[in-house]
């Protein structure tokens, strides 16, 4: 089975690498653009298929070692394979 | 309006950082896990609702900013808000 988490800073915290995606932006002409934050996606393979005993290692793997709660937050989705 | 552009690995990339990631789990004990890769998010907020425009901008910052088109995939899907 699938799964995918996304891990994103949260609202409050300052983002300079999205700013700097922002400022090259501008630089090449594109204009509108109001906001670019940068967050992680990190796809992940299971060997099992047992929903809830995914749901348990996302959980696992998202607050021990992909997110940190402080400045981060996370989700994460399923994907039937 | 609000955009989302995702940008990976092509699938014959190596990936270290996201097989750091697998390591971490493993000594922590989680297993079953196949592989994690590891990607990229960019969550965009644009002044324009027009959608042929945000296309537009999309592809651009994707082609020429967010991906390096050797390695990397992108997609990008545009968020009502």
């Amino acid at each position: 089975m699938k799964a995918k988490v996304t891990v994103r800073l949260k609202s409050g915290v300052l983002d300079p690498q999205g700013r700097a995606v922002q400022h090259a932006a501008e630089s090449l002409g594109l204009q509108g653009i109001q906001e670019i934050r940068l967050g992680k996606v990190f796809d992940i393979e299971l060997e099992t298929t047992d929903e809830t005993e995914i749901e348990k290692i996302l959980e696992t793997l998202a607050t021990k070692i992909l997110a940190n709660p402080v400045m981060e937050n996370y989700e994460w989705e399923i994907i039937q394979s």
